[in-house]
């Protein structure tokens, strides 16, 4: 499915799923808007069932098949959150999870994985090993594969987190999300383009997993080249439908450095009392670092997960 | 003041404290529902401002003084939260705050009372230097003394957490909170019985600092005799009001060891993603250990504060 969403795919993505899914919170916070010079507001998808917006592409992906279409099962390949996703979707919708993960995956997401009974495939932590291992599982099984993010209805999917923010938060100048594959960023960018268009989408990255950046920069889609990030959602390359519409919509993408992720981790762990991955940190790390272009304005950041290793915490 | 607040005085507190608080949202999970065979629901007191419920009694008494009465500014000593209350409270007041804090007490609170303002007053890490330190501040400022707990209007602006809870959670069977100097606890024992006399408070206890479980259970005040618990909010000795509250109108109180606050706290960190203090663990724990007796019921638990020393957690 490598057609761009309409807003009725969004619309209906967001029908399907809600019996599936929270309505996430916005928090805000004056001591973070103090430092950051702007009006902040946070959607809340580390509360997300699963703990990740990852749910919500799931869901939908999931749900849109008939229930005799869902019999065999569901496979994936994810380093973490697009996993436990499937897992919990596969479950509520009584069929059978496999998901492929690298062996050196967090605890805390293998766990998770198996306390919603899917079964888990080991693999070597390489994106040709994962492939491999994947289609082998669906050749064996019949189990239908979903993507993690390279896919029109995951777009649709993850798309609903901004559909949801734009309708309960009104005046956003501003939404903000990290950029791995690209299915929260491209989802992000077309819902602010359907519902409200002087809403600006920026993106953010590690320097150390800068792909969408050179990819934006250059109009043409660049390979993942080290991945040496803690922020372990974004190690992936960039989709190549996420980054059709990320080039198109997206104004701009931003790059931040792994101390500046862990300082502004640690600075939401702290103000707001809530428990973010490195992922989240990184939009905020970007604005913290470009304070001048946000002064003043409402910024919107999607918080994506909140699922880490407590025994291996960076402070 | 050691009268037993009435009903009004908890209405007129709320009423007053209200441009100075938050209304802090309730949180459920069903996943710790199924762990603990009952439906829960966590009024988040470690979202209130200054990340902790005590700014609630803090505002209550401060902003309980006439302009021209607060010139003097207000005393304290507090090992913690109190403290960042009543140097936020009195910031909100216009006038100065004087705070005596033990030299060990957490880095964190250091720092947060620093940044409201407050003028800080270190001493020796006893109950008897504490009080020392504050009555010369006290004789040298002309400042009010803020007392931790031990006090009507102090208990009055802590029962409008549980006051706001009854108000918005429907059917609550029980409600819990810790107990330390018995601020909370004695606020919320006098709203549920002012309120909804059908509603349990059951209280819990370090078994490292259990001077309110042997109160309660031989009707005689005692004194805290260790505090050797990681939860520091809970090591001083119950108040004399606070126990005559809580004495009449608590239906149990709960011990629980180290262990197993540690791993309730971390629990309650992974399954909601959000970060509370040891403290707010206790009760938690407690009902985790004697998980028969809220079997299917409703259970409320005010999460007391988020202020944790993110250097040296537990896990």
């Amino acid at each position: 499915m490598m057609t761009i969403p309409s807003l009725s795919d969004i619309k209906r993505a967001h029908q399907r799923i809600r019996p599936y899914i929270l309505e996430t919170p916005v928090m805000t916070s004056d001591s973070l808007d103090k430092i950051a010079g702007c009006k902040l507001f946070f959607k809340c998808e580390n509360f997300q069932k699963v703990g990740a917006f990852k749910m919500r592409g799931a869901a939908n992906m999931i749900f849109g098949f008939r229930p005799e279409e869902r019999e065999n099962g569901f496979a994936t390949h994810s380093s973490g959150n697009h996993a436990q996703a499937v897992a919990k979707a596969a479950k509520l919708a009584n069929t059978k999870a496999y998901i492929v993960m690298p062996h050196n995956a967090p605890e805390v997401k293998k766990k998770a994985v198996g306390y919603y009974g899917a079964e888990i495939i080991f693999c070597e932590p390489t994106e040709e090993a994962r492939e491999q291992a994947a289609q082998e599982v669906i050749e064996s099984t019949g189990a239908i594969f979903v993507p993690p993010f390279n896919d029109s209805r995951i777009i649709a999917g993850q798309a609903t987190a901004a559909k949801e923010f734009i309708e309960t938060q009104e005046k956003l100048d501003v939404i903000m999300t990290p950029v791995g594959g690209g299915g929260l960023a491209a989802g992000t960018c077309l819902a602010a383009n359907y519902l409200d268009l002087k809403i600006k989408v920026i993106l953010a990255e590690p320097e150390e997993a800068r792909d969408a950046y050179d990819s934006f920069n250059t109009g043409i889609l660049q390979k993942v080249k080290s991945t040496n990030t803690i922020a372990d959602g974004l190690k992936v390359s960039l989709g190549e439908l996420n980054f059709k519409i990320i080039k198109e919509y997206a104004s701009d993408v931003f790059l931040v450095n792994e101390r500046e992720i862990v300082d502004a981790m640690r600075m939401i762990w702290e103000r707001m009392k809530i428990i973010i991955e490195p992922s989240c940190a990184v939009p905020f790390a970007a604005l913290l670092k470009n304070k001048e272009q946000f002064k003043g304005k409402n910024v919107g950041i999607i918080l994506t997960g909140g699922n880490v290793d407590l025994g291996a915490l960076p402070f």
